[in-house]
């Protein structure tokens, strides 16, 4: 398998976008990662991409954004696996170049979901879990969360308000990203007092859909491009877990992200959850963000609240979370925020984060979860 | 990049399947083909469909399977393009293989679309073309097809009768296919009467949606597995065109089938049409398998319906196609039909075709199609 890696990135802002289309979001992402890694063309075009079938009347949408954005001739699919989406879009562009198939390709993360009626949209997220056991008896995505923080509450014996950090964090960060849907701090207050969604989980406990596009060039690594850097793909692994959250061994465990992240570790030359300097993780809820830290390795199982309350997961605590203001803050355009992760791993080894600037940063770890934690992709990147 | 083969087969009748959930044929297909390759086990699930957020309210389907097959644990993720999504699964299957990131793949298209209104089916496949300049205003697939022919009889002087020939074959072929949608013969006469759906294409022109799965498993060229025969993918191409029809310089030359199918005469060792031995195309529509011809290069440009006249299209003729009755008497579950069409490539390699075995066979291509000629992918197979 030939070492491949990231030189070009680019990304739309996130947010209500009522003046593009699907197309010309993901088209702007592509023609901002390709002007980064000054090239011209492509040989392959992968989409991570959700919900077009019912957000946006378009499949197909492989050839429909090659040709859109001029890459004609160029091959070109969608891959879709819920959430996680725009990862497994980035991971089949590194199977695609790894493989020695082709030498340039482009993995580009796109959803337009706000021109939908959010009941629709509920609906449609909804397919990401079982609908037989789950979606058709009218359990949301956001209900099965709630199910799993309830039960973290009891076992563990926190409090909700243990969790407030994870989205203060998340929003501080946010701040200095003009690509993040929401630009405002918010206060322990706030989160203490913000509205019950789907007890025990808040408003200020759960990410916000959006409209948004980022993509990422992959080559080989010793692809020679007018002394670009390049950044290692020094890991790529996936893993699936059981479709229901009632059909695990342990529902507050998420097996599929340690899979994954063992994996990576290995690939990475055997690295240790120590050696991390930044977790893009994927805090679709706040207790998702918790399940990911303990479940990749950052910290005992049930301690993870400690790691926020302690300000750990702050820009210069021991692990750096969402420092671009994570699905929370930055927003969650679901099929793009595997890609939006990537992309900041790759701003942040390039020293190019300005103000949320990871001091002394070498590995970045990127990990995007599908469903209730079926479908969970890791990949980690290195500045070397 | 490492060689790469198909040791173990399996697929589905396809039909109305009433009794069958989408994930018990996807998982009949997947457990036949393991059984034949005497695996128990696999680590990773490529799955093709297109329809499955619209037809079956399910997505994330890669995990769906992966747990439904006990499977669990192994990365699986769906790929879409469309009427292609079958081989474009494939094409990521080889990918992951050659790549060295895994050992055994598992390649499965799926579709279950019988159980859905007939309109909202035709919406759905409208979704494979260009919703803002083609299917919002009202051009189906079926339509698209019909002004394509419409400009090829004009073009080159042919009438609708010298189309007979490619859907009198195709149902001859799948009389002895148990697994068809269709056991009858068709006679001209039949074909001549057959009731107009879109001037010119009638019933007889068109092939039929379906329930049902194929899949295979692919492993390294040298994987040792009891002395079983692999069937070695010589080559694996993929190429986009512009979305719309009326985008393209030529309606009736399928750029992106000639694209696909150079670069992988190229990877079989520079091989030309004349070494394949049997081509499973893409016959959604006669006029598709007219075009697909020409563009590989089988016949010259507006010769096809000659081709078929004089029967070199038989399954002992100069190419024999669609040798278990293709799309049009097969079947079409769109999919699923891709991975049918490599199925049969290895069942013909193998010897295993019976009354249908194409003699003499050393070379079999398979070229599925995503909407009206926009997303083409082409495997040959080989059983040196």
């Amino acid at each position: 398998m030939r070492k491949v890696g990231v030189i070009g990135i680019g990304q739309t802002v996130i947010s209500e976008h009522w003046d593009k289309s699907f197309k010309e979001l993901a088209g702007d992402a592509i023609l901002d990662a390709m002007l980064d890694a000054k090239i011209s063309a492509c040989e392959g075009i992968f989409v991570g991409n959700m919900m077009s079938a019912s957000a946006n009347q378009q499949q197909n949408i492989g050839a429909y954004i090659a040709d859109w954005v001029g890459a004609r001739g160029a091959e070109a699919f969608r891959v879709e696996s819920a959430c996680s989406s725009g990862s497994a879009g980035f991971r089949s562009a590194v199977f695609a170049v790894a493989s020695e198939e082709i030498d340039i390709a482009v993995a580009v993360g796109v959803e337009k979901m706000t021109d939908s009626p959010m009941a629709e949209i509920t609906a449609s997220l909804a397919t990401a879990a079982d609908n037989d056991w789950e979606a058709s008896h009218g359990v949301s995505f956001i209900a099965l969360n709630a199910l799993i923080m309830q039960r973290y509450l009891h076992e563990y014996q926190w409090s909700h308000s243990d969790f407030a950090n994870f989205s203060i964090n998340a929003h501080k960060n946010a701040i200095n990203n003009p690509n993040a849907r929401f630009h405002m701090r918010i206060t322990p207050e706030q989160f203490i007092k913000s509205p019950v969604i789907c007890d025990p989980i808040t408003l200020l406990d759960a990410s916000s859909i959006g409209d948004g596009a980022a993509a990422a060039i992959i080559v080989p690594i010793d692809f020679d491009q007018h002394q670009l850097q390049i950044v290692e793909v020094a890991a790529s692994a996936a893993a699936t877990d059981t479709i229901t959250v009632h059909g695990r061994k342990d529902p507050l465990w998420l097996a599929a992200a340690e899979k994954s992240a063992k994996s990576a570790y290995a690939q990475a030359g055997g690295i240790t959850p120590q050696d991390i300097d930044l977790f893009e993780y994927h805090d679709a809820f706040s207790i998702m963000a918790a399940l990911s830290l303990e479940a990749n390795g950052f910290c005992d199982r049930g301690q993870a609240p400690k790691l926020a309350l302690e300000d750990d997961i702050s820009l210069s605590g021991k692990i750096p979370v969402a420092s671009f203001g994570g699905l929370k803050a930055r927003g969650h355009p679901v099929g793009a925020t595997g890609m939006y992760q990537i992309v900041e791993c790759v701003q942040q080894l390039r020293g190019q984060a300005g103000e949320n600037q990871v001091s002394d940063i070498h590995y970045a770890m990127a990990q995007n979860i599908g469903g209730s934690g079926s479908n969970i992709i890791t990949h980690i990147f290195n500045n070397n």
